[in-house]
């Protein structure tokens, strides 16, 4: 269970319903996930966090899709059972298909292989990538 | 220094010489770095990893630089100092711009965080997550 | 379920014995966690583990509160569940506010995201921080 | 050398000068250090990541140097050797004594330690920590 | 559950049936683990993963129980619940007693807490070493 | 240069000699390496740290070369160039041929690899395993 359980949105103070409200419109549901119920016993950590999310989620010079895939790469990485579960759903509904996932997870899977290899054999840098 | 040192092209055994040969054509490059000499002393690993990357890393469901710049997300988060400089210049080769590189590493570092106070809040699972 | 089972104290032999005796004496609580239970298949890697968390949790130049707080920092980083939730009750036990709580996330999730945009940034350290 | 070199003050847009003022304001000192001239080149990361150090950061209720040893836990525990030194060096200046180092390295060392065995050994959650 | 579901024998592609033939033959089992199951909604994954992971793992220089003691070690420090599960099953299947699992989780332990003191005292490497 | 400075045997108190005696004595070496230097700080912490590793890298149910192969695993995991560079040295000393060495590293990446593609399917646990 959380740590202080979740914030229902009929239980939450004003600055707490805000944020829900933003939430809601921003990613167009009808619901909060524990994530954010969990953070709200905290209003200041709730509404940065999520204003930093929102932010940095945003298309830009990335595309909305390929940012989820990049933060579904580095929750698997860090092992987070909540966050790859609630970003690999987020990236199926923007549009990641069965083979782009399975190459996301190929590129994952190699890349922390040759970090070990390259840390194992203590290779220098090249002059060339100085 | 690398463990056992670097395997220059003039050294190499036919199958250490076979792959320098396949990297150079596939990259269109006319050098090997640091990596591939080091794990040359192991022909069989060096194949293995070197087939392995020509496989993953090429384009499919999703193109060569979203492969990159995952590669670049993985060895961040990880702390691979090689990686990360290899897979960055790889990258920019590619047509990472700075602003595709600062929003890559806003989502990576995004990630991170949010990952901890996942953790740290031993937030369950939503119903509609599973 | 734990690799070996636990080790009741019932069936314990008397070196293990001893140690849940320290551990309750210690904690001044009537009852040993499944931690304890799992190494004790390993009466020398059970004493030797209690010994070095004794002597480092006690408090010091740092206040037992602090220490765990720091403890539940580590744990929170590397994603172990049973650490985040034995460590965050001891802590809570000991003093640890909501909003002492909040702030230890707070900087747990931004140490994680700032380690990251040093990494990925390839940062030279500072002259003056050597 | 840091990915796209470092954004000097006098080289810097209005956006970026006012954060790095801000900074030596706030720390009452008349240097910027590298992390920040690093991320200058992106004003916006540069902002948000300033103004989310400087909230979390300030005294609330753990105090500034409580909060720069977390920092330093974190930082030890994930190996990132910019963020060591930086917060090492921030966290001496704030008055953290050799004895008290001595603590927080210890307590980060057992942590780890023991994040590893309740890994390993596969211990059950007791029910008094649900 | 796992992302695309399982695949099982009686539905799977031919490409599918020849890895799981050539895994029961192999390990000289009827069954086929949920790892493998998982990964066969893209057989040119589920076959690279194989193949490397029967080269890798067969006896060489090394003998099978001492690989799939380092693949635990590696496993318990990363804490990925599936692989310590599935690999300390093989290791104990391949004889590993209790007395060598309990000192395999002594080093892993120690290695983990070494490598963060290494980390926070900032230690240079020895001429010795290099 | 180590957070505190290297204490010189010539300079340190009986403790600390005591430590360095032993080490030097259990090791058949005539030298003392930076970790243990840069630890010396805290007699406190020197003793302990060396107690615990003498007890654990001492030959048992696995032989000594195993428990440093293992070492090396978790260090090359983690990314702690000290202790890749001295349990690697040590390891050599005590017999670790190239082809070892080799099929350590196949090992070590293989792991890192399967562990995140385990995380990321989010596979189940088989009955047989638990």
């Amino acid at each position: 269970m959380a740590t202080y359980g979740l914030v229902e949105y009929a239980d939450a103070c004003p600055e707490v319903k805000a944020v829900y409200d933003d939430i809601m419109a921003t990613r167009k549901t009808d619901w909060i996930n524990n994530f954010w119920k969990s953070l709200a016993h905290d209003p200041v950590l709730l509404k940065r966090t999520w204003e930093d999310i929102k932010q940095i989620m945003a298309p830009g010079a990335l595309d909305a899709l390929t940012k989820e895939m990049i933060y579904v790469a580095v929750s698997v990485t860090n092992g987070c059972p909540y966050c790859i579960a609630s970003h690999t759903a987020s990236a199926r509904k923007k549009g990641m298909t069965p083979e782009m996932f399975a190459e996301l997870m190929s590129v994952v899977g190699m890349a922390n292989e040759s970090n070990r290899l390259a840390n194992g054999y203590q290779i220098e840098l090249d002059e060339q990538f100085k």
